[in-house]
């Protein structure tokens, strides 16, 4: 069969571990990203915080195999309000038994309330708080991170870019710092984007902003018209297959039309109370490591590209996650 | 419970038709993307041929369920070598048992020949063509279609954008023509992208272009670093969800481990060959309404949002296509 990429880093990975003189394909494999990932220094990443992660077990699949999500909550100065909302939806063991309700192929995966819009809804926990609008975004834009880079007129070679901008068809510009992707505006504002995996707070109409007891995941295109109109509270770091490959449902925007057809949620706890959880390590996207992936993804130029395309667009540089002590996570080649 | 976007159009429309008045949420409606797509005159749609449709049966689900998937060929001046091996490959029934070999989360479904690799390949049929790299773009790009939109300097209101290039952050423009979304140079050199659904061609490395044999879709973030480094051929227009919703492979790079998890292709027929295919229309990309619905995309104002984006991607504005005298198939809201 064809491979259309050929990266297979783990596998030459393997083989260094037997040959230290490198072969052309092994070294050549260094300057892939995924090259960058599995060779990144242990200083280029941050542990995550088990109390930052939302563990939440699906029920068993049909051959009663686990299925676990494991979602990395937003820091300040994103979404604080509604992730303390969902600390206390936590704490409360609310999510328990609540259902994946709605799966629109190439939009989003939807869990909450299978009852939110009967007369009986699930009482929600006390002290939930209503967050205001204005916590879509961050006045203050987190610090730019290490250059990256973008076409120049004749779109090869690359050119570091200042100030720091990916181009970006949706704002002014975007980039990434304390770990995220974010867009701005570039007058001090700047807000989470809406890039594949990543997680929101389902609501009603405006002035609504959601609880944070309905949220969603997106499984497809990056939806940026929702920037800025929903808050982004999370991502989901491990198990995001056991989500995007759900049966789509066929009721209007996905929905399912029976109950029987919705996945029930058995559980989530807090990382930190989940006793066989492995340790998550994220890549840092201020280090050197992060800035020569990002180039990368941009730039292609090992054997089995032509082309490079000579710029990348945020969603396409998802932000390296991996196992510590486990298998490298790829982060799509 | 929430519903993050309540477009509701169907629901609208089968209310209208008791209720000739809008309501002022109905009037709303037609100023959505699926609002326009609704609403588009019949003079707005082009009838897609039969003999360019492949239809790909895959085996039935578990429940005995039939899983058909249809793809559009890409017209001329686009990768007509693969395409013109494609209906080789066709007409000859060659796809007929092969099998989904590869689903990598957030990047490809892959279906060819499972022994392909072994010493016992299925065989190919006589007269495939080579083709040669330099189909992967266009050297005369096709005309520009209707004005579409960017964000000027203040980011509100939209502005139309001569020459009529979507911003873009892989390529210097992006466009639709002949109902395609396309990149540019903008030096008369164009070339189709990978966006959600659309189908190109594995290949091993070059100078190999692949045969059209082993074909490919994108069920992730569109993988735009493959643009003019592997030829687009088509784009699935119905029953992207039984492949998008398969088993993610274990294996390296999503390849399944064992043959058991493999999905088989039953048959693949072109769409004049199939009896009970539904007619399929796709929306005039240089028609006022794709100009309306293109904008839309770029420019929520709806109830539901606050802020509208300002912009659009290329892969985020989905050509529409419907079947003609069933139900309006959503493009996405």
């Amino acid at each position: 069969m064809h491979f259309f990429f050929k990266g297979g880093l783990p596998l030459l990975v393997a083989a260094m571990a037997f040959a230290p003189a490198l072969s052309a394909q092994e070294a050549e494999a260094q300057v892939t990203p995924s090259g960058v990932v599995a060779n990144a220094p242990a200083t280029d990443w941050h542990r995550i915080d088990p109390a930052d992660l939302m563990v939440m077990d699906l029920s068993p699949d049909a051959r009663g195999k686990r299925r676990r999500v494991v979602i990395q909550l937003i820091p300040a100065p994103f979404s604080q309000g509604w992730v303390d909302n969902i600390r206390k939806l936590i704490a409360s063991h609310w999510y328990d038994g609540i259902a994946v309700v709605r799966v629109q192929d190439n939009y989003v995966v939807q869990w909450g309330d299978p009852d939110g819009e009967t007369d009986h809804p699930k009482p929600l926990p006390e002290g939930l708080e209503q967050v205001p609008q204005s916590q879509y975004v961050a006045a203050s834009a987190p610090p730019f991170g290490p250059p990256l880079f973008a076409p120049d007129p004749q779109h090869n070679p690359l050119r570091p870019l200042e100030p720091l901008l990916l181009p970006d068809a949706y704002a002014p510009g975007t980039y990434f710092a304390q770990g995220w992707p974010l867009a701005t505006d570039a007058k001090g504002v700047s807000w989470p984007v809406h890039c594949y995996g990543y997680v929101g707070v389902g609501r009603n109409y405006s002035p609504d902003t959601g609880t944070g007891a309905e949220l969603y995941t997106v499984i497809g295109q990056a939806p940026r018209q929702l920037d800025r109109n929903i808050a982004v509270v999370g991502r989901i770091i491990a198990g995001m297959e056991y989500l995007s490959s759900l049966p789509r449902g066929t009721g209007e925007m996905g929905f399912y039309e029976t109950p029987q057809e919705r996945t029930k949620i058995a559980s989530v706890r807090f990382g930190s109370q989940v006793p066989d959880l492995p340790a998550y390590e994220a890549m840092a996207t201020d280090s050197d490591s992060f800035a020569n992936y990002a180039y990368l993804r941009a730039n292609r130029h090992d054997t089995f590209y032509n082309v490079p395309a000579g710029g990348v667009d945020v969603c396409n540089v998802p932000v390296p996650v991996r196992q510590v002590g486990l298998a490298v996570k790829r982060a799509g080649m």
